[in-house]
């Protein structure tokens, strides 16, 4: 099967906006045997949708169309839509009720500008959206007598576009259940942190070949230096298979290194060897400044292994909620092993946890001197046996800066779960 | 003029590479008056690619490809391009000898490869690559007795692409150099939180008119509605003055509702506001977990005004914490007005800080209860006069409540500190 994404928005074609959703509903219709062979973005334009629908609707076998369902007089998709398959607007009941049992829950009369948004060409499905107010569209549209597509129109806002595809579109336009035989791709993402881009490249050598079935490729992300494996073969099950040895292989060149895969983070792989173990964290920050605690509690179910921290921003609040003494503070500046050291140590007794990460740094852009430049981190870690710190030059801005220092304090904390010796 | 950018790879039609290249172009080109009515990208085949350029070609002045310039097999772009305009791929000796010169200064031989990174259509021009190894190429195509497109040929590597385009390709897409009288479009973003993109659509009336100029369109993004405004008019002078003009316009129209425009964030405009006044804020969070003084301290400098945070996440660290009386939450439960207000008096007290936001909520998954529902926030605002709460019920996941809830208590605090009620 042949598909075209289509994207709408001013937004997007003045540049204001970066499409994502493409790039996503490409790997999703990868993943499912689905050859994307073309994405198209145009503006909020009823002229210009409906000309890029009829374009494309006519070169795939499914169109799937993102964006132009808000409420608003500039969303102007399902009217596009209507006019090219030359049907007209009905009111869809069942969505009209539940946009206003949504609002009514919430204490606010739903505004008459939202009824747009349960409109649907008459002839199409309505799609159930479970994130937001715009229902979704699935309408047939025959381009020539032996031409047939499946248009699937979906809200851009990235949340309601990816739950709607999941649970409705991904089933519609699967290859295997439409017959078809071709090649599927399947692919999974192996995650490490810590090293540099070409070391770990070094260290999976003949795995990154080009020509290599399956491919594996390395992505850099916010620090994540990340393998994709892309299998390519006739029939799931055995793309299933191939991407399996190959990703042992890339665990055997790796090691301990690659602490997860697809959508694990390093605060989830923590969460669940803490809760595996029934062990506790707390935290205690300086320049990252919540982000560590923050990471922790993205996940439902953190408050097992995560109870509270301290955000020590000033020296002040290092003296006065964690007992660091303000004389080792003076001799020797907050941004030292021994003073991460004492806070970790303090937050580990005060709060009775297992563990304590403490993080001082340096994130800039002031703040910096020759000794200590920005970048600088130093990152202390208590348990019941023993309280260590280690000291880091992180490169980038004030975000990469307390990003890495957050993230490397997981990491840590994962080698010391681990019982093994970090590799860096 | 109008302008189609055309970007090509397996990579991005595999959803691989996320396209930056595209929304990078598309704003030098609204900032020079040509305006881009689409993107179109197609992977690394050559039929497809010949396709693209043609439909795009006709229907456009400047078509904008970027991509499929390298030395290896996949990289088609050239010969498309060729085929396209009818004419044979020629050595360009200037070219060649470029690229001979930068592998011998590297010590290396040019592998016979990298040769075809210097074939240009005949009668196409050839453009400098400052950072890289594929010559652009500059090509003129006829698609009918009076429709010309101007084509212009890019590396994909961004940092190729936008020297190449600053250096050769801006001037000669510049509305106003080419001495075309057409328009320049200035563009701007307003930002609103607390009320849906309806009802800010609403309160905007007629300013939204599709027909109006400067436009005002509205986006949400991460429970900001924003008012992209677009001026389209002859010279930059009057595109500057009128978009002053609707800009004002639209604070008539929303009043206190706008807090900043662009690059400006809640956590932003909040710091500025207590800079202003010499004063400072600490933080209880519980759902949030170090999300709140994570975003007001993403900002640089915020020492002066943040300098301490409670993260209070377990019932019984909010008692030993910051004195929340164990009988209260037991009476009370932890989401509830009266513990938030508690919270933020007690970490207002300690911190001697003068206000303390504090916030509670059921961010789910679990947790929610039918009294109180999975969305169910509280957040409490102790200044010296006072204390006071609000509770909410926001919509969405885990992630969204926590967002929406942390960015509540800025909007809380901002209007506090604006001396004004807040319109929700």
């Amino acid at each position: 099967m042949r598909a075209i994404i289509l994207s709408i928005g001013d937004e997007l074609v003045l540049g204001q906006t970066v499409d994502t959703n493409s790039a996503w509903l490409s790997q999703q219709l990868a993943a499912v045997g689905c050859d994307t062979v073309a994405h198209f973005t145009v503006a909020d334009d009823q002229q210009a949708i409906e000309s890029a629908i009829k374009h494309a609707a006519s070169r795939c076998d499914v169109l799937l169309v993102n964006g132009g369902l808000g409420p608003t007089a500039d969303d102007l998709t399902r009217q596009a839509v209507a006019a090219v398959i030359e049907q007209p607007l009905e009111l869809n009941p069942q969505w009209l009720a539940k946009m206003e049992d949504s609002f009514r829950s919430r204490g606010r009369p739903m505004p008459e500008a939202n009824k747009i948004q349960a409109m649907i060409p008459r002839g199409a499905r309505m799609i159930w959206n479970h994130n937001g107010t715009a229902a979704g569209i699935h309408a047939t549209h025959r381009s020539s007598a032996d031409h047939v597509c499946q248009i699937f129109v979906m809200p851009g806002v990235p949340k309601e576009m990816k739950l709607m595809f999941e649970r409705d579109i991904a089933g519609q336009v699967s290859a295997e259940e439409a017959g078809d035989t071709g090649p599927v791709i399947l692919s999974r993402t192996l995650h490490t942190f810590g090293l540099g881009e070409s070391v770990v490249a070094q260290m999976l050598g003949g795995l990154m070949d080009r020509k290599r079935n399956p491919s594996v490729g390395t992505t850099v992300s916010a620090g994540i230096v990340s393998l994709r494996l892309n299998a390519r073969f006739i029939g799931r099950a055995a793309a299933g298979r191939e991407l399996d040895q190959t990703t042992d292989l890339c665990r055997q060149a790796l090691g301990d290194l690659i602490y997860g895969q697809d959508e694990q983070t390093l605060a989830s792989v923590v969460g669940n060897l803490l809760k595996e173990k029934g062990l506790t964290l707390a935290t205690a920050e300086s320049c990252t400044a919540g982000l560590l605690a923050k990471l922790l509690t993205d996940i439902g179910g953190s408050s097992q292994y995560f109870q509270r921290g301290w955000i020590t921003y000033s020296n002040e609040a290092k003296t006065q909620m964690l007992d660091v003494p303000a004389e080792l503070l003076e001799a020797q500046g907050a941004v030292s092993e021994v003073i991460v050291k004492a806070m970790a140590d303090s937050a580990r007794r005060k709060s009775q946890a297992a563990f304590a990460l403490a993080i001082s740094g340096i994130a800039g852009p002031a703040g910096g001197t020759a000794q200590k430049p920005v970048g600088s981190v130093c990152i202390g870690l208590a348990s019941l046996e023993k309280v260590s710190a280690r000291s880091f030059v992180f490169p980038g801005d004030r975000e990469m800066i307390r990003d890495r220092a957050a993230k490397m304090a997981l990491a840590l904390l994962r080698f010391e779960l681990l019982g093994i010796l970090a590799p860096y």
